[in-house]
């Protein structure tokens, strides 16, 4: 199958950068292997409306070997496997299935959560960085509601009542407003039992605003929307720790609480440079040059999250965002795809950023054009549907939101734990 | 909330026989309590196809405490939690969460796998009697597929080919027919590196033949339909064991294989009747009069798979079908509604029965009357499409299947497992 005067590009990661340069560069002059640790592509905005039973994981899901399949891919080929480790001496990639070699590498594996040192965080806290992780808090946030409902400890029936969701960047906001609008539409309809004033969604930011990377515009309009929806929003406080339901902050206060959702931070997915001086700057992330060239390695470039290009205009790197991936995916593939010396460097267009507060509500942030409201919120929507992969995916996902938008309730509060049964492990073999 | 002139009516299982009474009850005689284990209604008929990756699990479930909010339900309230006991004595259902007192009692809370006594079988094989079994089966498959893609040692790579049915009922034909329809039309597609004869599909039926409650036409149907999606079927043969990746068969043939799934049989699900002399009958059944009254027992009804009524046309039971229990809800719904004097005993009307073999094709009995092939696939899926509940799971059902019927491909083969994340365990607090 491999052509031997071809190179042999190895891709880690097929999220928006990694899919966008396997499907950009040219195909006669490599073969591609992409790896990724899942056999989907995901589509990271979204995954807060999982985790908020507003869409189901399949609709914002791609198997890969299905995109793979169409012919702007043709000649890529698809190894499931989480790398371990890569040696650069004998240029291979370890996962933990099997040893692939590569004469080009591109190290697109993205970010994880950050729990900055607090001890044991991890295990208590519930996030939002992966499909799975998004249905567990769905489960999660689910099995607190129906506990409620049937305790009559007024302490215990607090804690259980009671969300913090840690972090006020997008995706804190968007989960925030999601609980918030389960507290005001659904809470009073759906579950008698529970007073509407007994369950309390608290987002908590460090800094003094919502939605910072955006403009001042849109975190008013962040503060105001969440406040309708009856989130509490407490600015300029940071958790310190949290275990045995109780979250204790900087300022010394504290909340009891058995769910909190962790939304403060990303740090890049860790992948041992072996027999290298390499090791990850800020963020986990791999300082790169202006070419995407992982500094001190030949042969490696990385792209998207896990990547720090420091530029003038972007000193501590760009923005951890989708258009920052899929773009230096595409320059990257066009490089790739000349003689290095018309190798153009990246630079970043910044195409804008929104989020979304609740139903019908959203922010849009494009240069210095401000959008909030309704018309925000229907921009959001056809930029993230154009976006999903599949057609079936946006139609699915449209008449999600359709049926969302009519019936003011999200449809899909479905308590889906695993199994039952004792789970063999395949993996250890 | 609870008016105490109403007499308080528990029902345990809201699957189509509990759901179906509860909404069909007087609600001015009684306040009706129905409680699962789940939070959800779900569509067991389609859990086959969640296993082969058709449908997502949302799209056959159904939040109760949505259904409940209707105003066919008002006045019935939902609690969570799984059934350890039944006192009769004081009249009281045991959940982990709660004790729930009751006057009248309705228990439908179903069956899951029965494994007939093969040591150990409930930990290697893998079943689809619920949407976590059949999320697990789809994952597992696919991990077979993945890991069988990058093997290259034969014996191994055979066994994680190979793919076993136990059962040949409609779960067991409909499973069977989709990996044949993968084996047929996805593999060489997407799985490149796999050849379509390295990949086998067993059926295995201790019976002489297939589907053997429908009719000898169906049966044929069955056989032929799997042939030509080439599965293997064996009829006549029954597994002894299976362990350390080998099945062990009656006839003492052996099969090397990572993956059995079984559908071989039910039985009733546990519920302890506790100060009382009642034990479960076969397939741990519940002995009913015709009136749905356990036999000894003053206030319990049974209704859908776990009772067993015997009657002339029926000296073995009804069938455990959806059918079966919507009727004897409907009919227990009219009686608990009247004075006992005018109660009317249950006669089941046999409305048909039909299974899928793969896309396109289908078999359909109605009495007398046998439907197969295409004609026989549209009437199913009308069928099916007509009995899921809510608006948003049709139109999302349906257009995963026009989307499957015109692309030959199952949209969602997603590998997606449980977190990686530790869980808490809350249920044992």
């Amino acid at each position: 199958m491999m052509d031997s005067k071809k190179k042999r590009l190895v891709i880690i990661g097929g999220g928006f950068g990694g899919l966008n340069l396997a499907r950009k560069v040219d195909k006669s002059a490599y073969d591609i292997v992409l790896i990724d640790r899942n056999n989907y592509h995901s589509f990271p905005p979204l995954y807060y409306q999982v985790a908020s039973s507003g869409l189901e994981p399949a609709s914002i899901s791609f198997p890969f070997r299905r995109e793979l399949n169409s012919r702007s891919y043709s000649g890529c080929s698809f190894r499931m496997g989480e790398v371990t480790r890569i040696d650069t001496a004998v240029r291979t990639v370890h996962t933990q299935f099997e040893t692939v070699p590569y004469d080009e590498l591109v190290i697109a594996a993205g970010t994880t959560n950050n729990f900055f040192g607090i001890p044991d965080l991890h295990k208590h806290v519930y996030t939002i960085k992966s499909t799975p992780e998004a249905i567990r808090c769905r489960n999660e946030v689910l099995d607190r509601l129906e506990r409620a409902a049937l305790c009559d400890d007024k302490r215990r029936r607090a804690r259980l009542l009671t969300f913090v969701v840690v972090g006020g960047g997008p995706a804190g906001v968007e989960i925030a407003g999601a609980l918030g609008e389960f507290k005001r539409y659904i809470l009073r309809r759906e579950y008698p039992s529970i007073r509407q004033d007994e369950m309390k969604v608290m987002i908590v930011e460090g800094s003094d605003a919502l939605l910072r990377a955006m403009g001042p515009r849109s975190s008013a309009d962040a503060l105001e929307g969440l406040s309708q929806l009856m989130v509490d929003v407490c600015l300029g406080k940071t958790m310190k720790s949290y275990s045995d339901g109780v979250a204790i902050f900087a300022d010394g206060s504290q909340v009891e609480t058995d769910t909190v959702i962790w939304t403060a931070g990303v740090t890049g997915v860790d992948i041992a440079l072996e027999g290298t001086e390499v090791a990850p700057g800020p963020g986990r992330r791999l300082a790169v040059d202006e070419y995407c060239r992982v500094k001190g390695l030949d042969g490696v470039y990385a792209i998207g999250d896990i990547a720090l290009m420091e530029t003038a205009d972007y000193p501590h790197g760009h923005p951890q965002v989708a258009q920052a991936a899929l773009q230096q995916g595409a320059t990257l593939a066009r490089n790739l795809s000349r003689p290095q010396q018309q190798w153009e460097p990246f630079r970043y267009r910044d195409k804008g950023s929104m989020a979304t507060i609740g139903r019908n509500r959203a922010v849009v942030d494009i240069g210095k054009i401000h959008m909030s409201g309704r018309a925000a919120w229907w921009t959001w929507l056809v930029v993230h549907l154009m976006t999903l992969l599949g057609m079936r995916n946006k139609a699915v996902v449209f008449i999600n939101w359709m049926w969302s938008y009519f019936n003011f309730s999200a449809g899909l509060r479905l308590l889906m734990r695993p199994e039952r049964y004792p789970l063999r492990n395949h993996w250890n073999e």
